[in-house]
């Protein structure tokens, strides 16, 4: 099968078919997206090393005797032990023997067919279409920010970032009731925010005053700069983007106002699943551009491109 | 009356007696503490001038007609204007207006007599002798770290710094039956640990294995970094100490492991005089010199010496 395989270089390579261990299932991809995280692996992150991608949409082509031939499923991205002490109390995403689909030790999701637990996987309601589906990663990651800290519908919260994941975080904060402030600097991207009830400003004409909850979604210093300088006292930062470097943190603007500073990652994909059902996201408008597999190399180059919202890669063998 | 008075450098001089504003009270001071942020204002921490002190113990003796004359009383150090925002939705402590006694904008307690707003007062119990009292500010403040971040009972915890700060932070948190370790350097005072429940190690023979919580109260870069290298997934560092300079934080470290970095400051008063009243804490094994306010200098100098506890000050007239 074709795949998108990264060792030290990224490449477009026949490989074979991976074939499903105990309790795994076969998936035939459909339509994968790029993510910030796996440009972040051409930099050598996690230093990785196999078939690239970790959203994905698709269905299930083996084993024969699966109770889930055939459907069409999502898979959340971690691959867990279920024993180790952090499994046994809940805590399945940070497993110590984790490894992540793309990301970790384990192939990903840019190639014709992939291998997940069977645990991992979300049927896809018929309402909803590959395009919205292949979102649903992206999507659990933004509904993470209101289960890393409680989003009160009184609170003001600002969203330091217009890329993809911001632009997510501020639609589905903005269903929440509260009042949402996107900054960014993207005019076409703020755009995309304002008809979902978001209020948007080009980062320098952020009128003054502070937040409940800032969440930092630029993955530049800058943002947290400017989320730590806009937090209320016992206020929220919720860090959704990391970046290579250091940020140099004055402790004094943690201790005196009480602030707290709280790292936040893979959600609930039952969640994203039911507002993409229901009608409450639509996705669509952050899709830039959809390239086949054959063609990945150029969607890699192309998603590294200053300013490019979603893009996509058609899995299937004919796409 | 005499005071021990910050202008770029201490001096002991004398100055006018205070005269209580309108809702204020005049104290009589007895024993005063000096704590490491009184040493931070000798660097110039919020560019003070004035009386220096926070931490403080005396009696009540004026004005006249205040139904407070004559009590023996502590004192919350935040003066707070209970009208902007913050004090109406409940976060005075950060008040916008905020003055800090011996810290900001308001003269201290070094001094033979403070003033302070009658609101901030609690009467001592009498069977809480001046000894005791004089620590209700940082025993407060040790206690505010379980008002930072819920502490359960099942949880290993991690203090790290065996100062005056981190030592009554490992005694009440010893006293939430939660398993307290301490990180230190000093074995005399990781000895006044052991006897409360705690188990201690020199920083550099802590064993493996990560903690639910990590409290950083040492001050020190290297502090923080065993915090954030010992905290569990979606654990928590509860930061209490603050230092010039700034720390590089590795987003990476907050985000993949989703761990919270919570600021925390200044404490319950009432529940801290319930401690000492029931003998719960018993603070003066941390005592290490006290001074008369006439050597006031020198106990500023004594407690900057490396590996010294409580430094108190004892501000009677005839002290």
């Amino acid at each position: 099968m074709l795949a998108l395989y990264f060792d030290e270089q990224p490449q477009i390579k026949e490989v074979d078919r991976p074939v499903p261990g105990e309790g795994e299932v076969l998936v035939r991809v459909r339509l994968a997206g790029i993510c910030g995280t796996d440009l972040e692996v051409l930099k050598g992150y996690h230093d990785f090393k196999g078939i690239m991608g970790h959203e994905f949409t698709g269905e299930v082509a083996g084993p024969e005797n699966s109770p889930w031939l055939g459907r069409r499923v999502v898979g959340e991205i971690n691959i867990v032990c279920g024993a180790c002490d952090l499994c046994r109390r809940g805590l399945s995403r940070h497993c110590r023997q984790r490894r992540v689909l793309g990301l970790r030790d384990h192939d990903g999701a840019l190639a014709h067919y992939l291998t997940l637990p069977a645990a991992n996987l979300h049927a896809v309601p018929p309402e909803v279409p590959d395009v919205w589906a292949v979102f649903i990663e992206p999507l659990a990651a933004a509904l993470r920010v209101q289960e890393t800290a409680p989003v009160s519908p009184e609170f003001r919260v600002l969203v330091v970032g217009d890329g993809r994941l911001g632009l997510l975080i501020s639609w589905v904060l903005a269903l929440s009731g509260a009042e949402v402030h996107l900054a960014g600097h993207h005019p076409e991207h703020l755009a995309l925010a304002r008809p979902r009830g978001v209020a948007t400003f080009l980062t320098p004409d952020l009128p003054p005053g502070d937040y409940d909850m800032v969440v930092e979604a630029s993955g530049s210093p800058a943002g947290l700069d400017l989320a730590l300088a806009r937090v209320r006292p016992r206020g929220t930062v919720v860090m959704k983007s990391t970046y290579v470097g250091r940020y140099p943190l004055d402790p004094a603007a943690l201790v005196v106002p009480e602030v707290r500073l709280v790292g936040s990652r893979c959600g609930p994909f039952a969640a994203a699943l039911r507002l993409l059902r229901d009608g409450r996201i639509d996705p669509r408008p952050l899709i830039d551009r959809t390239f086949p597999l054959s063609r990945g190399l150029e969607a890699l180059a192309w998603a590294q491109s200053p300013g490019v919202l979603k893009v996509l890669v058609d899995c299937r063998e004919d796409g």
